[in-house]
């Protein structure tokens, strides 16, 4: 099976959008073996609604084993979201989401659940082969051992993140806390730019480049439109060390890539008996009453239900007419948006050795951060490497550029490239989610808010792991565990028509 | 509302057995609200039988919430089994489970579904007073900062778990895993005992005083009762620190106490409207045909049902007549039973310094390790102390050898003494589960096997977090997804009778 999504290139086939991916739903819907009164409202009590249903859906589908009947519409060909594989020859490319880790409570039980523990494999691979750091500045390359790369990151990011003596453990002690603290709410005032600008005179040259590309790494921003607070928490989210940022961040994957999961959430919802889907389903509008919600596709389609669950990111609130509109803190946050454009691009190259590369090329080169994340099945070394806001491009349009900036990192014969293009993905407009100052501390709350019969879950507004596969676990149980109190528990009295 | 469970000692008022709890459920059953029908046993698929339904029943009530009528039968008067607190004047004493942890994925999850990750408290505080560690041995007491009793504890530690290079994380790469390697097993083969023999000359006087003192705690048996495997499959789970011991094992507490927790899934099972339930009725017998299971109390009544998930521990597994008799592996293993009989004993002292007193006194006294665990309402110190089968003995059979035993930790001023018996309790036989060496290596998956229409879910047989809270819900859901497995998905075609 193949999604319209992503990009693969080969010197022989060129650029060619779509790969394949073994989360694309076949047959597309099941609509057409629905009786008509499943969609009775009173019968139909949920609609799961995804235009842009994305990172990672699928997880709010594990409402549907509580008994209640869900209509899953989704915009894409496909499930998962923002998290989802191309599996190629049975070799998986990651074009979202990607590591998980057993201190990740949501992610980690549904791991366990579906017995996917024994399914993980580490993304590097330190045992054989150049087995070094390359750190590439504009004046040149410098290579160092992994354990001297440890040292240099562990240091800087020390120096970063230290605003109270203590690491960052006395500003956030609870990282999945809901509760912010004035002390907190500063830190997301300012930028990490800003707090660079504070202590840019006790990092070495290298400390300051493997920081500040570390932080781009994770926001996919720029230095100026990445939150203090926001890595903080990130930081404070992995134990407060660098050694816990890798456990926590790029190491553990699943063998058979993060579609072997989400793919795991669909059927186990369809094997329920409870779940009606219809994938290609872009949502145009949301109609919200009293008695209900009615949400109408791009096509047309009107279909009728007691409860909406929204799973839409952030980055595309907008694409939709909310009527009557969205609440004025949801709307201000969905216009200021996260600035996360992550751009994540997978290398297939001869040299064997570079198994064991990690490597920076920073700031002058499109793609900063990269490491080896596999051997394929032709015996070659898989790259993936992170570029973002900070010199952004799109990578199908000029596939040679896409190259060079490959080639700046570390040189490579190239055999093949394969990515999303996550900026133009018009159900996602971004990657995961990540803030610039002052919006959540200003509008997390609004994001969270449930509005009349709407129900909004996404990893973008998660308390703990936010922006990661756990937080929209977190955010599919939060608003399973609302829908089934409003619906099954303490339902509203019948209202007259 | 009390429980029979427990002992409270004061001078006014003497020994008391029984304390009060608000895990304590009135009133005892809703069996004679259920209409009769309910007991059809083609309507009533699942019995949560729990006689000794311990640590941490109350979990697999979440498969109430997947639309299966439910049973429960707990021989208890409350619900939560190993995990349970006193609540006196609002103040909890915990009497078993107590500390969880953001690491640790079942529990979390829960955590956060009850948005109680704000009801979190820190056990010690050492912000004034002694500020302290008291390491009295048989020659005397020495008293030491934290900070050194971290690197007494820290370099101990690592000395007794570096059986790899690398601090036991080749040996145990994946905590949660289910497979155990040949390298691996060859640990389950000795006992620490065994292996502080082999590195004694490698620790100083403190550090093997302290190390001892530690693993007890753990394991509530011997030296030589204690796995090597075990205590590094904690030490794995624990991301191989000594630091990471402490903040999962002891730091993070529920400020309501745990029976705030446990209480919060009876209540939502039984909201579901799917749950009938019966307090005071210890099982007696299961028989266990093709169509389904009768279970008998003790006081000779019978119920029938498709399914029964066995919540009770290892060690009480013999209590109960099984017809057919339990597999063999798993009866040899109810034979061997764990090995824990932890003693923890709750002291409220007029001492407000020793607020921040932690402690080990070893090996010559009956409890080995305390640390300061809250202020009550009185203003007064609460410390929490712990001993086993190291030198055993029964808390209530006389008090002023338990008072002896608090005293030869550090002098205090005793007010209160709080305190449950495992050991003679019943229902549990022992704290929760640790193995001597062979246990597991030859039996845990034979503890975790189904046998015909019976499923045991018990933190005794968990992959990861074995023994806690965290495991018993592990436990849990593995049993509701195999029962919706068996009953839902794919149920077996119907026999005739």
């Amino acid at each position: 099976m193949s999604s319209r999504d992503g990009f693969s290139w080969t010197q022989e086939q060129g650029l060619k959008p779509g790969v394949p991916c073994i989360g694309a739903i076949q047959p597309p819907t099941n609509l057409n073996n629905a009786s008509p009164d499943v969609f009775d409202p009173l019968e139909t009590p949920l609609y799961l609604a995804s235009p842009p249903f994305s990172h990672c859906h699928g997880f709010p589908l594990t409402q549907s084993s509580t008994g209640l009947k869900v209509l899953l519409l989704e915009g894409r060909d496909r499930i998962g979201g923002r998290s989802w594989s191309s599996n190629m020859g049975g070799y998986p490319f990651e074009m979202g989401g990607t590591w998980v880790y057993w201190g990740q409570p949501n992610v980690w039980r549904e791991i366990l659940r579906y017995q996917m523990q024994d399914e993980l494999e580490i993304s590097y691979d330190f045992t054989r082969g150049v087995n070094q750091y390359f750190l590439a500045g504009p004046d040149g390359t410098q290579q160092f051992s992994h354990e001297e790369e440890d040292a240099i990151m562990d240091s800087g990011l020390r120096k970063l993140v230290n605003v109270d003596g203590d690491l960052g453990r006395k500003v956030i002690p609870y990282p999945h806390s809901a509760a912010f603290t004035p002390e907190t709410l500063q830190y997301d005032k300012i930028s990490v730019a800003d707090r660079i600008n504070e202590i840019k005179d006790s990092l070495t040259p290298n400390e300051r480049i493997g920081v500040e590309a570390f932080v781009l790494l994770c926001s996919g921003g720029t230095l100026e439109t990445t939150s203090l607070f926001e890595f903080l928490h990130w930081w404070a989210l992995c134990e407060y060390s660098y050694d816990g940022c890798i456990r926590y961040l790029v190491k553990y994957k699943f063998r058979g890539g993060q579609s072997s999961f989400a793919i795991r959430f669909f059927r186990e919802a369809l094997a329920s008996g409870n779940l009606t889907y219809s994938f290609n389903s872009p949502i145009a509008s949301v109609k919200s009453t009293k008695d209900g919600v009615t949400v109408t596709t791009r096509g047309g389609q009107s279909y009728r239900a007691k409860k909406l669950i929204s799973a839409m990111p952030l980055n595309v609130l907008n694409a939709v007419t909310f009527d009557p509109p969205l609440l004025r803190g949801k709307k201000t946050a969905a216009d200021i948006g996260h600035v996360n454009q992550c751009i994540k691009v997978h290398a297939e190259i001869r040299e064997k050795d570079l198994r064991s590369y990690t490597g920076i090329s920073y700031p002058h080169n499109n793609l900063y951060y990269a490491l080896g994340d596999g051997t394929t099945p032709a015996g070659n070394t898989h790259i993936v490497a992170f570029g973002g806001t900070h010199q952004h491009f799109h990578p199908e349009d000029n596939i040679d550029e896409t190259k060079k900036a490959l080639q700046g990192l570390v040189p490579m014969d190239i055999q093949r490239i394969v990515f999303h293009n996550w900026s133009r993905d018009e159900f996602a407009k971004g990657a995961w989610f990540f803030s610039a100052p002052g919006l959540l501390s200003s509008h997390l709350i609004d994001m969270r808010a449930q509005q009349g019969n709407i129900y909004f879950a996404s990893s973008d507004w998660a308390l703990g792991w936010r922006s990661f596969i756990d937080g929209a676990i977190e955010e599919g149980t939060r608003a399973a565990m609302s829908v089934r109190r409003d619906l099954v528990e303490s339902p509203a009295k019948p209202k007259l028509a």
